[in-house]
């Protein structure tokens, strides 16, 4: 099979290194193009950009040559890394000359016309994306887009509880790592030693983004009726490098017991694991049942990085279960989600 | 004035450690003797104890000789900061023995007749004092008992909001320092990069404190009446030294505004700095308006790590309204909590 | 080709629990045995163990019945991560009784007849086996032990120095990860924003292994006339998970340029590597350019754990050159080593 | 007395904070002028600086307007914690127009006519600053520098020992605190789990600055005559808030016992203590005995940040012996030194 030639948009920073990461040996996919700022283009990317993970930065996309964001990248897809001023503008100009953005920026997430996607949970919102054509008159470009890191993990546990059980009030705390702050992000005098609880946009992110991935295509198709449900968050950044925390506690409509909640966790189906897109995996969402776990660096590369691990799935004093649960941010939450939108579009005939 | 001749139980371990660093120099009190286990008996302190505090341990009482933790200590009072298992027998012992105990333990919290007191939330408490040196036979003896460290902090938070508002139902989780496991306590290969969403009974101890701490005299004086407010906690250890923070999100029966809940945090009024007890601190309540604040590092030592530093107060999306709280766990959550009951005893003439 | 059967001594500890996870898949050697102290034995390992590692226990090793530490294991060798009071006495009783020992226990370390092995280092130490078996009476039973996790980097680098330009005098740094305290090990209290500069025994070692290691077998052939070369340790523990890091002075006999220096690391030949020994990396020494690296959390992972990284070679305003080097001290320098000393010894004939 | 009223250049950085910190109620000194960058130059303190240190802003200063780092400053002197490339035109614009620059920045330490000063280790050299007005032509004005923050504690260890035994070479390692790289310095992903063995710029100054402290003034008393003493310097950033820690191996000219080293350090004295400076502590070099102290997070407060704390003074394998010490490199080794300067200045009438 000839793999699909794609191109990264913000290529130098955080999230664009992890898509590179992810992306190179890719069954399906093939980098062809790497795009960043204006200061960047022109340079082979191995100077424009101070690698920053842990593997070498693989030696052939060391000798790409940056180019700059814009169309006349020889790719058909383009993974948007961009910040978030600029995604706005880039991303519909990338989709108006024909590309798919998969975009894990959130400038467009809550468009009506967009899909805000987690192959999991929503895949028939991929039906906006003719809805979105047709509007904006794109041809075959087209914009999908994956949540914010703090919101995938929670939505991932919410759906198997929302579809058994109704799901009506959330609260939940997170304590989120260093990296979804991106590079240099968080100074080390803020972070040894400390907790900051707040993180500006994220809290804003939480409580609109699982209620529209858990809300319904309206009648006509033309949008998301987003899910009835309240969702109050309190975030915090601790000292921790990957891999976002989540104490979690659900009124529910109907009363499932703890063995029937943890029985939903356990059932949930994967969509794109039965299409066998590469980076989807079996369980979603594991459940442990120590009393201690997660941890954060011992689960978080659980399936991985793509899997949800939930544990200490209890009675809530107040709302009907807690739990806990933790996700990789830079991962499922972020260049790994995007790619698996685009494995399911593939798979579904949406690309290629 | 001549200084009050205290005792210290459980004098070698981090809490104990604690209580000679508060007491020294301290204006009421004089350490006159030190107990610990058998193995330290005999000892000079210097030999039986690391000590692990910052400052120097005081000269004077590392040449002070450790006795065992049975009657026979010279001194009127005692601090106990034994551990659980060893607290139920020698607090009593100590108590019929005549010695009035001041304890940080949870063995006797909740016995119906022992105080569990903070002096700014429920100082009428200590009219159990009477009630249970008569009904155990104890003259002058009596044990009164601080809360758990994860509770001092939000109780105190609740108190104003409960006599202004009527609290209903509170869902809290929170983010504990390391010191709050004592020495060696938890393992760096535990905490480095890492949380631990579990630390046991500390669960326990949040849902049931804060309801005997808020309650009322039953009629006849001779027990509390538990407030009636449903708590639901989810407890996490971080990477932290010392300072427990808090995410609060709380139903009230009276709607109030942001600004009069914090015009009721902001004059809450401490009964033991009126009274002036040298431990006490005012404002006991500390509300910070920036966005980011309190924070673990920046804040634990506000009020010389009494007070309890507040911040984001806003609306829950859930619930009526949502806050984030600090307080030192060691001196406001331990050894600074059960002198401040000291203190207060002393000031209402029920010590000395 | 038909594994060989090995078992693990100490196999619940920390460094047991790295053996497994090397050992899992290893295409050479297969788990069959798996031995701990009186109080494990007879348990299902998966209860016996607190499992720490990342990545889970395999199924299969999780379900083996733990074994008592003496004769009477099913396999051929056994790797001994014994502690040191333990090992002395239980390792020679394994190798008596036939079994070949690959310790990596400072038990046996200076014991004349006893190889202390690094493969790229000092191959030919193994000659000493026979005249240890001769010596001791033990039949096909032998120890082979690996060097302390803060020398094997330091000789590693050392190697191709002395060999091309005598190594005459070496001043040490180390800056050690906490996995090198096993588990409980270091508490975080003694970690978190500190650095302790003791570790006791670690001194020592540093002192007397390379002067081993460097060292030519004696005329006879039964013992090793250690390198005349003078060390001078200081060692430290530093918050790092895994990675010890050392700046290093060297006095040279002959006097290099640094071109010639790193010349000499780079071309440092791997006979294990050469033999096809699976653990065996190329290189072995990485030299990097950048003025920051190796940096421990980007680089201790370099060639599977089993190369070392070296960085900012210059001169020395007081000896001839200086260094800094990184190498992963639970695998490189623990579990990782004694596997490549058994690789070696298969590759040669002498296990199998 | 009447106060001398300072200044502060750099005023909303870092150390501009622990000047403003240090300076607080000082029983000599009085802020009455706070100056910064163009940016900042207008708006009152508190508006103009995000405050970074635990204890909060005092009040007074917070309402001060800052001011341009120029000439017209209400006060006699000026600390300088400008960056280096401002400081060299500013310091010596102000010190022209006549103000006591009590400098901490790098650019003129290394100038012949500008005594670079510790209190305790070469007063005498301050007979340069009667040498600097003249050649200059600065009337009353002048530049005092103070060392680099990991210079000042070896300096001061080194002293006795070069005073009694003759100092021939050094080989140190430094362990350096975040709070060297200033606010917002070190990103967190670079620090959390990690050590980087590269500052940039550090180990020039290392190899330079004690030569000039240590040396003497020249027979014209116009410059002053390096210390002939070799020092090879490896600089390491670690993951701790304070406190640079150094493993010092140095070879001697005369060969002392350990006791007689520990005498020599113990019986080290301070003008400035004796001449009753504020700042000046006693010991300045205190001596511990624990096998594993000094450890950064215990022992940087000694002496308030003042005092150099040495441990595990021993034999050296290589050189003659060999330490490790600890000091505080934002009180002792920037603002509180600078201050320390003024001080001595102050006290031998030179200021004020």
């Amino acid at each position: 099979m000839k793999r699909i030639r794609v191109g990264i948009l913000g290529a130098t920073g955080a999230v664009g290194q992890r898509f590179i990461a992810l992306l190179t040996d890719h069954p399906w996919f093939e980098i062809t193009a790497l795009a960043a700022s204006e200061r960047s283009a022109g340079l082979p990317y191995r100077e424009a950009c101070t690698w920053r993970l842990t593997a070498d930065c693989p030696p052939a996309v060391a000798e790409m040559i940056v180019q700059p964001c814009q169309p006349g990248l020889d790719c058909e897809i383009v993974f948007s890394a961009l910040p978030g001023e600029m995604a706005r503008e880039v991303e519909e100009e990338m989709a108006a000359a024909g590309y798919g953005v998969l975009s894990n920026a959130s400038a467009h997430r809550m468009d009506p016309d967009v899909p805000l996607l987690i192959p999991e949970v929503n895949p028939d919102h991929l039906r906006l994306v003719p809805i979105q054509q047709r509007r904006r008159g794109w041809g075959k470009g087209f914009i999908v887009t994956d949540p914010n890191c703090s919101t995938v993990g929670l939505t991932l546990a919410l759906k198997p509880l929302h579809d058994a059980f109704g799901v009506r009030r959330v609260i939940v705390t997170t304590m989120q790592a260093l990296s979804g702050a991106g590079y240099p992000g968080v100074p080390s005098l803020d972070s040894l030693d400390n907790v900051i609880p707040y993180i500006r946009g994220e809290e804003e992110k939480m409580i609109q983004e699982p209620r529209k991935l858990l809300g319904t295509l309206a009648a006509d198709g033309e949008s998301v009726l987003p899910a009835e449900i309240a969702i109050s968050p309190a975030c915090n950044r601790v000292s921790t490098r990957d891999g976002h925390m989540e104490t979690v506690s659900v009124e529910l409509v109907h009363k499932p017991s703890i063995a029937e909640v943890i029985e939903a966790f356990r059932h949930f189906e994967s969509l794109p694991y039965k299409l066998g897109c590469p980076s989807a995996v079996e369980p979603t969402l594991i459940v442990r049942e120590e009393p201690d776990r997660p941890q954060t660096v011992r689960d978080r590369d659980a399936g991985r990085g793509m899997a949800v691990t939930i544990g200490r799935v209890r009675p809530c004093e107040v709302f009907d279960i807690k739990f806990v649960l933790l996700s990789h941010n830079t991962i499922r939450g972020a260049a790994g989600g995007a790619i698996l939108n685009a494995e399911l579009m593939v798979a579904q005939g949406m690309i290629g």
